[in-house]
């Protein structure tokens, strides 16, 4: 977006960069007047109480580090937050729409997240938390999902990074200004994430992190997301405060979950236990898609070796069972064991030999190794062979 | 109960005892021609064909071990059992209520069903899995539940031995004769079992546990059980036939999570996920007492450090997050900071001083070490102070 100069999108501009810097987030009150009179008018009537206020200063101070101001109505505003003013009910009041989003990087944000998920969890994250939180974001990524999330130690940082690593675009949404690295550690991070995706605040160039701006900043990361995947949270982790968002706006709600054992997984066990008709469980990325992708985007289903006997009758199975391995057996022998006809169970030895699960002895009928194989296989346990 | 001589009671009994030597599990077939006219005729048609079966020796043989027939209509016969008369559905048509249990043990049957949970799984579980399973069998056993498993390897093994830790009682259901023991490896695990609790079969003794006996003994752990808590399981695990029994039989199903890179919590994630609204996401004994258990049989949360700010206004949030900890802070700087009046910020700063989280200096206000530590706890990020 090009630098403000004059024009009527210019004074709108400039009038919300004003408004966000006497308050951002904006309260209820203020916003409230912002749609009675509109930006420009509000700006008029309020910067003369806030002398020391020059919009035109943060606009310059944000090009400095690569950032510009968007605003709603801009092409480059992403859809998915108008929800925050479609839906209210976050007692903090502030949770309308930003004012204006501060964007550091170069991509365009509605592009991005037109399909991105928030990806969330505690700072004091476990390396199996670490590890699926980088598994998710590298698979999600490579899914075609922009990977939104706080760039926090922990979970939050694993899933930038594991997005970074596929070659995907990753957005931070920090609760202080994009020209104020936080925490100060994941300022290289914070780089390669402009480089390639977008840091994002809609607090002005400067503001420090205060710490409630990190409760309605993740009200940001909830609405940018087609869901939110908590991946590990203690009971009272503050990424639960941006799971509450998502439910709050109507998005998908989705639990990593882990050892029981584990307290940093506790908030995650609890949230699928307590609300489990509004929390899906996801166990990876493909999962993940099944809840919030087009449909048929489908994970492929974890399954088990499967066997030769699968498919066959129950009496056929019963049949397998009785089959000695080693010595052979009479059909007659057979029929009383599996109570049952001897000319049925004639009828079924052929094809179950055909199928090499079974061979015929001068003795007898007995299992192949193929058929001993199969029996032992599964969740069933090998019956003694007599 | 007393060895059989006699009465109409007992050719009853010794007409189902002789039905369950030809046929056990019965299916459905012969189950409709006993309902149809009775076991005792039933008995007395079908024996000729089989001149070998003798049910007083079976009877013999049971005492030998400690053992007798449990019938239908016996005061020892569980209530929970009849619902495998009243729900069909099984596709084996072995769905049906024993003919006869046989029970190895001094324990009364429908004593110990009335408050009993079945904790199954795999047999090649985790330690994680063992762990879980004898957690649960020894926090249940302590509840006053009786555990209810197949007295195989892994899972099922562990909840017995957890609730046997207890000085709980615990159910084995075997699928071969109460006299065979199975797996031979755990003959003593069976029986210090059958020394508080039972060992129960619906197969007559000397039964070998053929493969197919194995699924159709599991109805019988489903319906014992109030629900079926599923410790550890593969997606194709045998211990997966025992939920779908209990899902069936409209008994409570439970799930224990694991970690996501643990093939053997598969099973267990799959069930809460393809079956969410319909399965319990359960992390403790307390939890499974809360889904099955008497009304008012609540786990205790767990809960994280509770933090000195908690309840307070969003406001006092706000202003202890922007108030100095080191220098000091007028209230005319805090009103800016919290974009609200000064009145208002000192009429908050009152309660905040008693309450100890800031005090007044000369210079002006600052954050006490209460209010500092409160300030750092917990899932929020501390604000960096001026």
């Amino acid at each position: 977006m090009a630098p403000v100069v004059g024009g009527e999108v210019d004074a709108r501009r400039l009038a919300r960069v004003g408004l966000s810097r006497i308050a951002a987030p904006a309260r209820a009150s203020l916003r409230e007047q912002l749609q009675a009179v509109g930006e420009v008018a509000l700006w008029e009537r309020l910067r003369a109480q806030h002398p020391g206020v020059d919009p035109r200063q943060d606009i310059e101070a944000a090009e400095r580090v690569g950032a510009r101001p968007l605003c709603p109505g801009d092409p480059d505003w992403p859809a998915g937050l108008d929800v925050l003013d479609r839906i209210g009910g976050d007692r903090s009041g502030d949770d309308g729409m930003p004012l204006v989003l501060w964007a550091r990087g170069t991509a365009g944000l509605a592009d991005i997240t037109r399909r991105a998920v928030a990806v969330v969890g505690c700072r004091a994250a476990t390396d199996y938390g670490l590890h699926q939180a980088q598994e998710l974001g590298f698979g999600l990524a490579e899914r075609g999902w922009t990977i939104v999330s706080g760039a926090a130690f922990g979970v939050d940082a694993a899933a930038h990074r594991g997005a970074l690593a596929a070659g995907g675009s990753t957005i931070a949404v920090l609760a202080g200004g994009v020209d104020v690295p936080y925490p100060a550690a994941h300022a290289d991070l914070l780089d390669e994430i402009a480089a390639s995706g977008l840091v994002l605040s809609e607090t002005p160039p400067g503001s420090p992190p205060y710490r409630r701006r990190f409760l309605t900043r993740n009200r940001i990361i909830a609405a940018l997301g087609a869901g939110t995947v908590l991946v590990e949270a203690g009971v009272r982790s503050g990424a639960l405060n941006t799971v509450r968002h998502a439910r709050r706006l109507g998005r998908t709600v989705m639990a990593v979950p882990g050892p029981v054992t584990s307290a940093m997984s506790a908030g995650c066990h609890r949230l699928l236990r307590d609300q489990r008709e509004e929390t899906a469980l996801v166990t990876c990325a493909g999962e993940v898609c099944e809840e919030i992708g087009e449909i048929g985007e489908l994970a492929p289903r974890p399954s088990g070796p499967t066997r030769a006997r699968d498919g066959l009758a129950d009496l056929v199975l019963q049949l397998l069972d009785v089959m000695p391995a080693r010595s052979a057996i009479g059909v007659a022998a057979l029929a009383r064991r599996v109570d049952c006809p001897p000319g049925t169970v004639l009828a079924l030895l052929g094809p179950l030999a055909v199928e090499g699960l079974v061979e015929a002895t001068p003795a007898g009928y007995r299992l192949t190794a193929l058929g001993r194989s199969s029996s032992q296989a599964g969740g069933s346990r090998a019956a003694p062979r007599s």
